[in-house]
């Protein structure tokens, strides 16, 4: 589905003599000197890494690394198509938590971002969160965080449409997996105050000993402050949410009907849902969203991932914030008109072009909030450079005296958001 | 230089549901059942990394792999623009030899071929050794390996010029890195009789104990059988080929004023060479090759590597053998046909784009007598497609029944060819 483009046509010695020997000498000594400037130099600066160990493949489980690749090569299809972002996929022949995050850390020098996808919890948990420790540019686990912020995107106007605040609303999330945890996470952070996960085994509390991990305890903790127990059916009723980040067939119309007034239902099980968008309205949904692209509202990572990089990678961001991801999650809100939301329409189109420009700006103007920002560039200016680079497929490529840099002296560990 | 580039476009729902979800779940689970169809169902079938620690740069020295990354991308245009190969850059942030090995066993799934390049020695020696032993895809060293094949073509037609038997001549080589002991071994296996290595303390002996290593021990024995002891002045004394690949200003006229008659200089050092062209030839050399693109006579291993990759890639070959590159190095040679043959023109210029096809073709035929091939294709068939490939810039993708692998039973261990 991909393969590497030479943007320099090779047609003659002197262009030779230029791009190979003796001419490549020129950009790796000033490397050598300003290693920052591999940004302005290299591929580095417009390329990341997509990284599986191919253990939780997309709704088809452990099926391993190569089996893997075709998932990653298109998901780098979007990138580049719609982020201008090149990414390119690195599928890992191990499952070992420290050698995932050893591999991605020597991968460093080459690329300018890391997008984790498809690792299986509670592994992702570790790789994610030690390897942004580690390195000094954006990490981030598609199905964790930017599932996450395309969720809150979609749950945001959801709420619109029925009324009701963020702090009120009671929300289940069934699912306790990367989703199911990531979105926890950023709810908690987004100030959702009434929350409960739960797994197969029903709701999540710090005392249960069966089918636990420390991701699971972790989330208990912070969600089911009073250690509640029951089954996923005790959690949904009254609730006025529910998120599923499970599997096919295991949320019933029963359930629905016994939710508060106006219920919203994401049921985001791939490819099946947890209950067919028709059950749920027939059971009294008011918003229903699915990961399907067949039915309306369907919410993907790929709403959010092209412009989280291209903003972060524009703004040449240190880490991934919380902030970031929320700032994500407002600017897929705010994508859709007020005019035009409807129960049918509560998330911009996955096909839409301009969602990635207008994602970019907001992950970039958060970047500079947050202090992970690396040069100083107009988040507008990001955003009309995305337009340009994704509708007329170039990118304008600044001389390197236009990006403001200290040399060897970045905000490396410091960030002053809340780093994921 | 380099980016990404998507081979579908994305311009509606219709596609997106076929190269994303659901789709992309069939060859997911194809390769899941056939692992070897993921070079029929991925990029992989077309795709090498191209890695390095960055420990020695193209006569740059340890610069790291930051500052090689440059270095990295041209080649890749060249792999591409010269054989078709989607080459990626991956510069790892690590020097040490076990991490390198880990690192690019870990990337096995996602690439079909692996070229080191800008290793030190004898580190290299170690990695692509040790490295091709554990994967079952093409492994080898660009300064060692394909530098080696690049000069041994030259040199096969300058004995021609000189009337000279590979068995008889007297082969001094100047360098025991990458280069230096590569084309030892390539020599030895050639059939040379003749051999000396040399290094900055002079003639390498298995008995020397300053500033050696052990690969410089282990060509000692096998070229230095007499356990001679000199310096490269005494080395030169009468013979009729040096191979230079020191550095700057290391040979004397008087040196080459000193070797047998119509001597033969390869001087290999970049950007300077060992002595000047004009320096040689005033002090009798009979041909002179350098490794620079503005004099006649340029060696470099850009003259194989697209055609070795564009090769070993479509037999699908498991490992890279000896005949393999002593079979580059004869389709190097006879790339010059006899009436050009000149002093002024022993190898075809770097930018003729019928070498990687001839080149493939050659080391095709060569992995099939080897035994290391893995699908049964004519070389023929290898050639024509890579100039389909590289002159009308498309690869015809064969239906995947078209290429006869037995699934999972390749001859992943047991190449009959001499390996690496």
């Amino acid at each position: 589905m991909i393969g590497v483009a030479s943007k320099v046509p090779l047609k003659d010695r002197s262009v030779l003599s230029l791009v190979y020997t003796p001419g490549v000498a020129a950009p790796c000594l000033e490397i050598a000197k300003a290693p920052l400037s591999s940004f302005d130099y290299t591929m580095r600066g417009n390329t990341i890494a997509l990284v599986s160990d191919g253990s939780s493949a997309f709704g088809l489980g452990n099926i391993g690394p190569l089996a893997a690749l075709p998932m990653l090569e298109d998901a780098c299809i979007l990138f580049k198509t719609f982020g201008g972002v090149d990414a390119f996929p690195i599928s890992l022949d191990t499952q070992d938590v420290e050698e995932i995050i050893r591999a991605c850390m020597a991968l460093r020098p080459t690329f300018g971002g890391i997008c984790l996808s498809g690792i299986a919890a509670p592994r992702c948990f570790t790789v994610a969160d030690h390897l942004a420790r580690a390195v000094n540019i954006p990490v981030l686990h598609a199905e964790q965080h930017a599932t996450a912020a395309a969720i809150l995107g979609g749950l945001y106007n959801a709420l619109k449409l029925v009324d009701k605040q963020p702090g009120d609303v009671r929300v289940v999330i069934n699912g306790a997996g990367p989703g199911g945890i990531g979105i926890a996470h950023l709810l908690l952070y987004a100030g959702f105050q009434h929350l409960l996960v739960c797994d197969r085994l029903g709701i999540l509390n710090r005392y249960r000993l069966l089918n636990m991990n420390w991701a699971k305890v972790d989330v208990a903790r912070q969600t089911n402050t009073a250690d509640i127990t029951g089954t996923l059916a005790d959690a949904v009723r009254g609730a006025d949410v529910v998120i599923g980040l499970s599997s096919w067939n295991t949320i019933t119309p029963k359930m629905v009907s016994s939710m508060a007034e106006r219920p919203i239902l994401f049921v985001l099980a791939v490819p099946d849902p947890e209950i067919t968008p028709e059950a749920a309205r027939a059971a009294g949904a008011a918003v229903v969203a699915t990961g399907r692209p067949d039915v309306p509202n369907m919410i993907t990572n790929a709403l959010v991932l092209p412009g989280i990089f291209r903003g972060a990678m524009d703004i040449r961001a240190t880490h991934v914030t919380q902030d970031m991801l929320l700032a994500a999650a407002r600017a897929i809100a705010e994508l859709v008109p007020l005019p035009q939301l409807s129960p049918q329409q509560i998330v911009p189109s996955v096909m839409d072009y301009a969602v990635a420009p207008r994602v970019a700006r907001a992950v970039a103007e958060a970047a500079r909030q947050s202090g992970v920002a690396r040069v100083d560039k107009n988040p507008l200016e990001v955003e009309a450079q995305a337009r340009a680079t994704i509708y007329e497929g170039h990118r304008p490529v600044p001389p390197p005296s236009a990006t403001r840099h200290s040399r060897g002296h970045a905000p490396d560990h410091r960030p002053a958001g809340r780093r994921l």
